[in-house]
């Protein structure tokens, strides 16, 4: 790998950053507080590191204005955190690979296939898909009859998009995600679970990225939708007929029940969830771990099972914890109260 | 796809339903509400879309008897959900397709293969496994030693089937569920973790269906067994030694630990999980998120973590967000006694 | 399978146990309480099975020392479940392979494998790729560029190793598992949340178990770790930056948010979660279902969301189900203070 090197200010210049400190100073690389050298730009994104700040043997630190920090030569962005990931790809830009198309690869006659597009050993192309120039096609992955992949777009090894699964352009889709897979539906009787048929499909939209093993389940008749730029972590499940974002963030093993609607730029902290036909605002964020049994309201922020508010949450689970002393205090209140009643008889 | 098309009257037949309104409407299709147009047959499942169907434009709806709904065609049956399911089977018959076994397949010579077997490209079975008629293995699914797979079952792509796992027939196992792995099973010394050997495993009966990226453990010794007509969602695990259904329900990313039975028709909710070495008797509803920790009595109905009756859950969570006011109230009742306390002193 | 016999007194030295019985008693195999012969060992590992233990049919009964139990066979053992984990081993030695590279497979000529290797049919393995001796790769598992797999380790069918991962020594990676996926770094502003290069790696150090379908980001920078000898169950999410072990035991569906750590021999129960950027030190237990939100000190035994002692929660959750009856008290409490109040203005 070439190694990349730039001033301190040729840095502040590319992220409309500024410079405190050694202007001229040569930077090689961007590392963690504590393994980067002298020549090397580091970061602080979480307050907790403070003190390591005060010991890293870094050249100079990417922070926000106004960071109190002395003694080392700092690159101020209003923006740090977007500032840290122009900055990674600066001194990482993506290898540009030739695009090859495997001969290990079973790709359908009926299949259309752009330019510069990739395709790994042992991937399936199946009947009527349409791939758009510069997909790349993990090995493995399997593209099922009537897909649509957008143009840009990345499918990791041991991708499944069932029939009929529609991908927007330039989406990252990591190993393991299953799309298009049916909705859990079943009409019961006494003696039977009766499958409804699973005939809608999945939708992505551009600029969608869903992390390893996530599933989305295609909708009983319509459409289940992932909205443009919602960005989905590890394991997370969104079942048939839901709807989300766009820009919606959804952190690993969440879950979404079906039918439910969760609008632009929410947010799921891991291992939340949502139960079925609800209408989850714009902007609301759902705690880790906590459940939603209600409609929420645009920008609400709730936590626990049920969610409610995150004030509210947070306050009774902190009086929970002291329930054992309210206790205590009622019983005390009882004997005292119990005393009075006695001397007032006894008058 | 050649347009099919019924009278109104014709689909109540077919369902032993009754129609309330132009018998003679011609139907081509079913969608839903907001979609369904003036040739298409929608339906509530659903109270909460009620509204929608005053405004809808769909020709008919399916609804249970007095349903109440007037100014619009109505196809009521006593069991809509199941319906649907038949109506939509109708209107959508599986597309027959010609099984092939493609030449890009591994399969073991020494792997029994039933009649009109398909097996997608990247296929493997490898030896002594025996394939019933008419199963459909999917592109990239791998079928382990010894394996059995009973008619008319599918293994949709990337499945994976550990030595020895044996599924029943009219089964759907959906995309990237393993079963057989190895039960979590460690002897813990000092030192070291201790594997315990796996040598049990998996037994899938008749008409299962097990949702994409799911997991089930072999038994120890014995079998994990998931009982026949049970319907498991996607991100579903089952550890080893576990015993399901018949006709359970769980619902997607719920967890059942070692060696603990769920009787028949139990439902687990979503993100709902089990302790090990427990009986959870027939019938028994556990509810999104909750945990139980303790045995269950048959047709139980429970909530919460550790789960209890939903009832005492529902009514402690409503007390718990109310826990502020208790404290303030205390504090009242404190503040009254003392003055009580003190005048009765003064006199 | 060539059968296999010993007396229990050859199993009591094998395992620096003894015989409370029959010492010359002949057996053949190893079962579970309902299942065993009169000439197999059963085993109690759970106290809940001892009702189970007196009506067994087993030959003999490996226990612990004074374990009360009478008119039965017995194998005692100051370490049942190892000394279990010993015999599985010995009447169930694993079967032995010649290892086969599958002419199936696709094999970059840049990849260096070691002697006595197995590669399944349709596995990939790419450039600069390093496969240690005894190593076992399953079929259509891919091993990405750069990735280096330790000496007897073994990858199960279907594993995905993106590019640079490193999994030590005798390892077992079930089927599904993907490691060095992007982790979950956005930087959002008011349009957009932008992805934040992963550009880091995962180790997996020597002895890991990763049960299946599990997930293991990549670190931003650095490296997310899996130390030596921990065991991680199925569908668990590692996020990127964290550091897990030696020694640690991560059950089913638990997960653990960027950046934090787990000390030595950590546990985490199944459905469990930590939050981002936290240190849980050395020897910490997580209750099922509980979530962390704060750094724990050794040896801590938590529960709840958010976890707190397990003791404090244990009491706090058996008063809120209690609440109905401490708000009728308080009211009651109310009205006799009410009436003193009133008898007190009276005089």
């Amino acid at each position: 790998v070439a190694e990349r090197e730039f001033r301190l200010e040729e840095l502040a210049q590319r992220i409309g950053g500024r410079v405190e400190g050694d202007a001229g100073l040569c930077i090689r690389g961007i590392a963690t507080l504590d393994q980067a050298g002298p020549h090397e730009l580091s970061f602080l994104t979480n307050r907790k590191y403070r003190k390591l700040a005060r010991t890293t043997r870094a050249g100079a630190l990417l922070v926000p204005p106004d960071s109190g920090l002395t003694g080392v030569n700092l690159l101020e962005s209003r923006e740090p955190y977007l500032a840290l990931s122009r900055l990674l790809e600066l001194f990482h830009p993506a290898p540009q690979r030739r695009p090859e198309v495997s001969p290990q690869a079973w790709i359908s006659a009926e299949a259309r296939i752009g330019r510069e597009v990739a395709v790994g050993p042992f991937a399936v192309i199946e009947a009527e898909v349409r791939i758009e120039d510069h997909v790349r096609v993990g090995a493995g992955a399997v593209v099922g009859e009537g897909c649509h992949v957008g143009e840009g777009t990345e499918l990791r090894p041991k991708v499944v998009l069932y029939p009929g699964t529609r991908v927007g352009a330039q989406c990252l889709i990591h190993a393991g995600v299953v799309l298009g897979g049916d909705g859990f539906g079943f009409a019961s009787t006494s003696d039977k679970h009766h499958k409804v048929p699973q005939l809608g499909t999945v939708v992505v939209e551009d600029d969608v990225e869903i992390g390893a093993n996530s599933t989305v389940d295609r909708g009983t008749l319509g459409e289940t939708v992932v909205g443009q730029g919602s960005k989905i972590d590890n394991l997370v499940m969104l079942a048939h007929g839901v709807r989300v974002g766009p820009g919606a963030l959804l952190a690993a093993q969440s879950g979404i029940a079906g039918s439910t609607t969760l609008g632009a730029r929410t947010t799921f902290a891991g291992q939340a969830g949502a139960a079925g036909h609800l209408n989850i605002a714009d902007g609301c964020v759902v705690a880790a771990k906590s459940a939603v049994f209600n409609d929420l309201e645009r920008g609400s922020f709730v936590a626990g099972v049920p969610a409610v508010d995150h004030r509210v949450w947070k306050r009774a689970q902190a009086l929970t914890r002291r329930l054992p002393d309210l206790q205590k205090k009622l019983r005390e209140l009882e004997r005292r109260l119990q005393a009075l009643e006695q001397s007032a008889q006894e008058d």
